[in-house]
């Protein structure tokens, strides 16, 4: 049997070009070894195409790209753009409009990855980021803009539907996990409003899964075990914003933001889900060789697993985690180690 | 000369009155060296007085305060209390009626202070977090609370008025430390309205300030760089909610929370500033002499330089670290930990 796959390819801007084809070629590997065939689409979209027309996501680039199983992006962002452009016209736009409500984000330090921590202990655990409300809605405004009486505004909306929605699926996940562990993060001790209505949810879902152990902490409190034990941890699920800076702190402490993926999710597939690595597009060594595609590639993993191939799925960590482990501090540019991983998942033997 | 100071002391809840007395302790056989007197006014606040009267903060009590000369502040909040009852309705409400808009939190590296880093570097930068705007403002609601249909908002206020002001304060401060350097915290590529007045005003009064060298971080990645590299910070300002989470990171990696310490700063002087541990009331170790007063004896500190004791506050500040420097890993009580520091500061030959 062959399954053949439609895949939206947004590569982006900086270096997720560079991170992209890298993970495409491992994901062709892949896909050889199993009989899956990925029809490619490249979009255009980022910092040139708004230079050269205005444009950041036409309405019938989105329409075209909800046509399609599955969407890989590289990175959106260029310091030639104001801040914001491309961030909420083009990534938190497609994030929004596809209804990407679970932002899926694994942190694990794989043995022989550096991290800034003396002792972290075993790090396994994953952050289920609401990725549809909160502060990220864009319902803000500003008047008197430029004066000395200008006030800006930005306002954080949450609803029970789209509260439960994620803490469900989060709960699952935890549920599917040996140590079923699930850890609310808010703030409800201030943002009382949002805080509670997150807290009551997770409660009252909670009765559900009775077998999952469940905890919350303050988004502070969370910066500070994630620093002094992390191993705490089986599943976060948290807000749009908190989920952000949990998760780059997360990276940093699993051996940085060049192995951190993330997954965008529909959960209940009524459009395309979108994979992406944490990382930006850091212009500042783009078209060097100089990046780190193992988030790229892991975040295809997360798109092979989303669509079913939980085996080939492995197959990509499995090569990562090899290649990882063999790694001995010698610089290696992109295509190098795109080539390596790529040559792992030929080699292993496939999963029958 | 003697100089008198009539002195607000809010112990609060949990381990908040056994730190403070520490903090008293050490304060006095400081005031007593300098020909310093202060008049304590004890004030019975928080989760007792809230079961007893269902009263948070009364307005003739916050008028009472208002008349002192500084505030000295333990921790506030209970689990008994539901959340958010105490934070917004003490703790916030002194911090916005006393116009604390200058929320100062050092962090430092004390030689000989465990850290989860493996390679810290040197540690020394502060955060001026703002301390009456943004998303803490209170501005929030639901309807149909406790329904499927249950919409909560969170409101984040910002205003060139007060962004400016605390800027303008960070960067006067920035001007005083020898690497002059100022990063501003926030996340104007998604919040942009807010982040874009930030921005702008960082620019602008950077420009009175041509010696201090600016530069910006998203919030995600500032607590990436925390974690890897602390030492490129040295004056952090940002906003009331990033503030609060990247400060308790900021304390994790420099010892804990154990010893951090802060002032919420009126620097206009229009009404007395408060000083408080950045820890909480930690009711699990509550009564048992089992939480280190550091963090509260430091905040005493903070207080005595903010009324213009700079010396005062340098005999405190070398007297613990002169204490952490001896410390074994042996358990010391709360009351041995401020005795220790309490002697050595009346060992030390005062500055003339
Ligand atoms: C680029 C930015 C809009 C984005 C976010 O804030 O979600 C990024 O930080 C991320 O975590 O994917
Ligand atoms: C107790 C809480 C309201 C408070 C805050 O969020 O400011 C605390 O976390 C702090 O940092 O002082």
């Amino acid at each position: 049997m062959t399954s053949t796959y439609s895949l939206a390819v947004v590569a982006g801007d900086g270096i997720g070009p560079e991170v992209t084809d890298q993970a495409l070629k491992v994901l062709d590997v892949v896909a050889e070894g199993a009989g899956l065939t990925f029809d490619r689409t490249a979009y255009d979209l980022g910092a040139r195409r708004w230079h050269a027309t205005g444009e950041t996501l036409p309405d019938t680039v989105l329409e075209e790209i909800r046509g399609h199983d599955a969407i890989l992006l590289g990175a959106v962002g260029d310091p030639s753009v104001p801040s914001g452009v491309l961030e909420r016209g083009l990534l938190l736009r497609l994030r929004f409009e596809l209804d990407h409500y679970v932002n899926l984000r694994p942190s694990k330090l794989f043995p022989g990855v550096p991290t800034p921590l003396a002792d972290p202990g075993e790090i396994d655990f994953v952050v289920v980021r609401e990725g549809t409300e909160g502060p990220y809605v864009g319902n803000g405004g500003a008047i008197r803009v430029g004066t000395p009486h200008e006030v800006a505004t930005e306002v954080s909306l949450n609803t029970a539907f789209g509260v439960e929605r994620v803490v469900r699926d989060a709960f699952a996940r935890a549920q599917a996990r040996p140590r079923r562990k699930l850890t609310l993060v808010h703030k409800n001790n201030v943002l009382v409003h949002a805080g509670h209505l997150w807290s009551r949810t997770v409660e009252a879902v909670g009765a559900e899964f009775p077998d999952v152990t469940v905890d919350y902490l303050h988004v502070d409190a969370a910066t500070i075990f994630l620093a002094t034990d992390p191993a705490r941890f089986d599943v976060i699920v948290t807000d749009n914003l908190f989920g952000d800076i949990l998760t780059d702190l997360a990276a940093a402490i699993t051996g940085g933001i060049g192995l951190a993926a993330s997954g965008n999710v529909n959960p209940d597939r009524t459009s395309p889900s979108m994979f992406e690595p944490v990382h930006g597009s850091a212009p500042d060594i783009a078209g060097q060789s100089k990046a780190d595609p193992t988030a790229a590639i892991l975040s295809a993993g997360l798109l092979l697993e989303h669509l079913g191939h939980a085996a080939e799925a492995q197959r990509i960590t499995a090569a990562v985690e090899a290649d990882i482990a063999a790694r001995d501090g010698q610089p290696r540019s992109t295509q190098e180690v795109g080539e390596a991983i790529a040559e792992r998942v030929a080699a292993e033997v496939p999963v029958a």
